[in-house]
């Protein structure tokens, strides 16, 4: 048994869902285990991880239109120090999650059919995120 | 150190919360592993996992109605390719986790006494769900 | 690679986010692992965990005050057999997780600088929680 460790940054251009499951299978390839199990772990509180569809653009859509309803600009929060999509952000960072794993068999995620890994991005205005991946196996 | 891995498939009989846990058990307790880490992964964008109270049955069915209320079929969605609760199972699986991990002592899960490992299945027809079962320890 | 488990025991005074990242922190330290990954578990179904914005405590108040809406006493729950926090304690517990992972590396906590981690108590009367640190790596 043996472990790997990177740290992949990504700049989202928008707010929403971005696939980083080319990204993270590119690395996931290269490390030489074929059997094991991945771990992302996000290190923000206003960006998160989803496993979702990755076909249909609309499930993705409909998927951002929920969690901006659900936590809503404009709702009456306490904080709002760096603008009205601060608060919203860590709301939907708590109902997804940070921290993610995935098994790997014969060097491959083992990810259903339909299943992407996205990055969450709640902040309007996204700065660089750092996704840290971890890799044990053998 | 070592791992093993399995692929449990199961066929709930209808939608919400399927309890697992004595098939996962009795995988891990053949697997002469006696301290380590059980990873579950579900393989899908439609039914998640969820770990929850294992006794009364009305917290259950509480927990289903309250997913059913918090993503309502007939929601304005863009997206209902395979009927009405295609984009609510979508959203039910976000709020929950299709990965779930549980520490193994003495070759039995380290649950709670009130814990039981469920498959929430958000689709009216179920088909059949791969659960992957990783166990890593010594 | 070599594995090491713990039982951190913490009774919060009150209902809502208790920061456990210096008692975690310090039991991570004590144990020779200077690269691997940190698993958490709450072995209860109305208290969870979650990883959030550890400056401004306003952050916290509003989360408290979103999940108490989100999931509110006096909702219409057939369950309600320790009283009114029972049940939504069971949903917030559901919307949140019991599970987390944090890699490390140079034996500390590879948390972002705005990173906390909290167990989030959901009931009125808090009693003793149980949360299972596992450490592997090398």
């Amino acid at each position: 048994m043996r472990q790997a460790m990177f740290v992949l940054r990504i700049r989202p251009d928008r707010r929403g869902l971005s696939e980083i499951s080319e990204a993270v299978r590119g690395w996931v390839a290269k490390q030489g285990i074929s059997a094991g199990m991945l771990t992302l772990f996000c290190r923000h509180t206003s960006a998160s991880l989803l496993i979702q569809e990755n076909a249909a653009r609309a499930v993705r859509s409909d998927l951002e239109k929920f969690f901006d309803e659900l936590a809503p600009e404009g709702g009456h929060y306490e904080h709002d120090d760096e603008g009205p999509d601060d608060m919203p952000a860590h709301l939907k960072t708590a109902l997804t999650q940070v921290q993610l794993s995935v098994p790997v068999m014969d060097g491959k995620l083992m990810l259903g059919t339909w299943q992407g890994i996205y990055l969450f991005e709640h902040r309007t205005h996204p700065s660089q995120r750092e996704i840290v991946l971890h890799l044990v196996g053998e």
